[in-house]
């Protein structure tokens, strides 16, 4: 191994990224050393790259971009005791300190504590990365490279979908980017009785088909609450998805939400908005919960279940492969709206 | 029995209301005719006097108002079966169809064909009332006048109240009009660890102070988030019940929630407002839930719980009785908001 | 209309049926007269036609025999609102009060008033039955009718695979009669990671192979309890579903549930048995609910989203039909252990 | 420092103990040393003084006893990150292996790696114990000893009491040895509508009447199941915490417990028992969870909300104390079975 290695980097606070040469970094105490084998990008990386207003607050370069990472563990730090050297894993993302109130009661994707890989600290668009031992999450060896890098993103779908009780339930989805299509296909797997998803392109609309929408709408050309309401006969849905972050779908959402139904929000919109919160959900008597990460690591878990029944297929969602080198044209295919994930191939 | 009787009714659309006389409702299939001893007012009573544009749109006059109501079981029509002439009850307001589906599982307070007493069918400002059997509530003889008439509203306070597991928690009430203060007299006898409650009129910090709230605060004179935050020493609250309708308590209650914190929701605002949903819901992970009026039937069991152990003292929330005949100083009292709840006293 | 009919009836104390004439029965008062065209086979039908100590205790000769009930309304009593003459039925075969606390609150499934077809009042094998109103659930007229006789049984399948979260866990379902197997489709049906049945007969083993168990066991030849732990690499099953009533079952099932493993019951042991509670239950944090009939009426509303979304497929459960003329080979059938489900085709 | 203590020690497999001179422990990477100041004594503890089968099957002599325990830490192992040298700390018995599937999604209690002091690692009847960091829970310093040394206690009847909603809802507590005298407690601290308790001896059913219930029997003099369905109106109880261990009592306990009503078990009968499942569960549609520790760490959070509110009072709890030279008193005085908590003073 050399003491260097070829990194993304986020080298100064401003747009772009660079891929420079950076120490090979050593794994501490509890800690694993990962030789990446692949990483997908995901929105929030796009914020990073252009650098918008989010990224100036939060980011503080020089930073390694990248959460979404699979490889092989090289090296261990001391004290690690359940991931071996040559454990083929997916990372868990979020850093959590272990010793606060939510990571001692089961609630670790809310710790405050938290650094997340590839914004807080050197994330995975790069030869080899370190994380502590309970973020590597082994893998079987004959699992695809491409359902390995997914599992991070996958997470989010899951923990959206598994929120509310689906089961004979008709289910809208607002929403087709890459974790709306995954949370589709969970929809599918635990027994909705409809899965409804609207999305603003061509593209989507017919992936969110291919993904097993039982309808899929263009919120551009159809009055998708009229739409809706005529597919259910009038009663809405039962429980929603919010996965766009935009404030139209979440009024459409709203609209054809039935009394007592249920929200799982994982879109952020950016800014306050203007919301009837009385008629949306108190009238209603609506249920609406935010969902932030994974359960950790009840999360990781269940897409175990998932993914190796069979249940769900991911293999469809990598769209597009790159290198490292081909870092701008990876960006700039996930900025297009007319992909599913983008993954860059490195070890 | 004559056959006309008193009512206080909204005899034409416009503000003000009028005692006059009325035929006698005869009790048809399935119902019962109950002569009022008292009513009481809630804030939807004041609305409708005033005739405010929520008004306009829903009430079709003439009609008698009043929701609140307790009285005497004085005859039945054909096919009562469970309520006896003699029998001492409450009303519970909402009438329902069952037999739609909310009615059939459990969620009757969902029920899209609800008449609601006082808006939507006459109601008990007024000597007699007929109702469904399913809406008289027995209780037993000797409980205090001041609290059957309450138990409709106090109703409110308990399906709130009871939205979330407070055990051992802190839990914070914004606004607390007749419902917020029942509220917090819930909080106290089901284990909240602290209740916090805030309003803007010294009268009703001093009411909530009463009721059992371990703070009170003026939201005029003190800067709510800050006290709060630092009573609980950096983690804010697990779970917040709104009962203003104020945008600028809305704000405070988000700013003091905790990550993973619950809100149920009571309060109406009255028009759309700007929230800033990403970072009071979906980054905190926070669960909403919307209120609207009572679990038919299991709230009504649970007020007899809470009620008859005695864990719940509703007598010092009347503070004010009248006549049907003082029904302008009746509404002007209840309009001042320098009162608990205001009662007619009639049979 | 004859004023007669033939029905499979008890006519005495003792074991056996007679097919008799009796008299056609009118709908009173929100009920609705049913012409049956199919009626289908439970376990609960062979102890009353057997006439063993449960029966003897329980069951008022003369009596209809039969609670599986599908046919079309043909005439409705005083009073009936949704249900129309022509619509295609299933009938739900809990008669309940509507008035007792548990009726009250959306329990009406523990109703202690409760009135059985077939059992307390007239059943269905019979050219016509009267319930009431809140029993018939409409059909699309598109069902097939071996779907529309089994509903009632399907339910209880329902109902117990609901009783917990099945997504992406591992479920044992011990017994593999028609309630099993119709389990085990809806395990599969709404995301289980993997299901294991077991049985102790080789036909049943193969059907519960056919509906979709990854695996199935027979009892008698396989030691089950080292089977399972190996299939799970001894982990043991998160969820177990009881439905054998054999205490040998029990034993097992309690054997593979991992700590804080969640347990439902249908299935009737028929007298106290020897437990191991305190390892079964206690030291293990395991969770076990009784279950019984169906949820009034959510579970209706269950089945329904299942079976018209295609999820779960019931015609492979009927194996035999019948005219009542031939009962006594259809009884003999069903006591076989041999069959699916056998239903008399009627109207 | 001496680089000895004096320990309560079972020297050898066999009945009895022994106060002898032990190594004092030196705490290891991520461990804190604690001088004890009091412990008490838990029916653990009697097992395995008297040497039961139980005890005889478990415990690997030589090892001190003690599994309630508080004291002050003072002296860290390496990386020990949240506790400090001065803290006052009770302690959980139960050291867990943070690395198993349950220890990961927030079911530390059912680790199947735990090790329980006092009976797989040394205990605390000693003047000085080593536990992990994460064992030691920090109180305030004005906190009662007689409070600080029942925490680990208190918990087993909060987690009990937590186990289901109680509120405005009627409750039985079969057996009032400590933790049913605890969990009374609880129970009126969260709402239940009412108390009733029932244990064999008259000194702990008045002492349970000291501690809230309603109603306490005793089960040697009474017809319990008749008094109690009578003091119910006919309806029974709709919670049920088992704290007894005593077949009659489940008996009588499912005899009373409504249709639809939940059951939480913390007694351990010490042998297989007949049960009428059938009628005790199935046909009742009842929820039966066993219980075992403390939620790991969340019921340590709520108690620090029912203790610090004053919402539960411990200290009548302790009714006797001993220096651990008096151990065959304090042992003696425990098996009476006229005591509540029963404690040594050490340091």
């Amino acid at each position: 191994m050399s003491d260097t290695m070829l990194a993304l980097t986020k080298t100064h606070a401003g747009p772009g990224v660079a891929l420079v040469e950076r120490p090979l970094p050593v794994p501490g105490p509890g800690e694993v050393l990962v030789k990446v084998k692949a990483a997908s990008i995901c929105g929030t990386d796009l914020h990073i790259y252009r650098w918008d207003p989010w990224a100036a607050s939060r980011v503080r370069p020089p930073i390694i971009m990248g959460h979404e990472i699979t490889g092989e563990v090289v090296d261990r730090g001391p004290g690690v005791q359940r991931i071996q050297v040559g454990d083929y894993v997916s990372l868990e993302s979020h850093v959590i300190c272990n010793t606060c109130r939510y990571c001692r009661t089961g609630q670790g994707h809310l710790c405050p504590n938290t650094q997340l890989l590839g914004v807080d600290r050197d994330g995975g668009y790069a030869e080899y990365i370190v994380v502590p031992e309970q973020n590597a999450w082994p893998n079987p060896p004959d699992l695809p490279l491409e359902v390995a890098v997914l599992l991070e993103n996958f997470g989010n779908a899951v923990h959206t979908a598994f929120a509310f009780d689906v089961r004979a339930k008709k289910v809208l989805v607002t929403g087709a980017g890459p974790v709306g299509l995954m949370t589709i296909a969970v929809l599918k797997a635990i027994g909705a009785r409809a899965v409804y998803a609207t999305d603003i392109t061509d593209y989507r609309v017919a992936f969110a088909q291919r993904m097993g929408a039982d309808v899929a709408l263009n919120a551009r050309t159809t009055n998708v609450v009229e739409a809706l309401m005529d597919i259910t006969q009038g009663d809405g849905v039962d429980v929603w998805l919010e996965m766009s972050g935009a404030p139209a779908a979440i009024e459409q959402g709203f609209a054809v939400l039935r009394p007592g139904g249920q929200v799982a929000i994982l879109g952020v919109v950016g800014r306050p908005f203007t919301l009837d919160w009385d008629h949306g959900i108190v009238f209603k008597g609506a249920e609406v919960k935010g969902i932030t990460g994974r359960r950790l690591w009840e999360t990781w878990y269940q897409m175990r279940g998932l993914v190796f029944s069979g249940a769900v297929d991911l293999t469809p969602l990598v769209t597009h492969r790159y290198t490292l080198e081909q870092y701008e044209q990876a960006f700039a295919t996930m900025a297009s709206g007319e992909s599913g994930k983008v993954m860059f191939m490195i070890g």
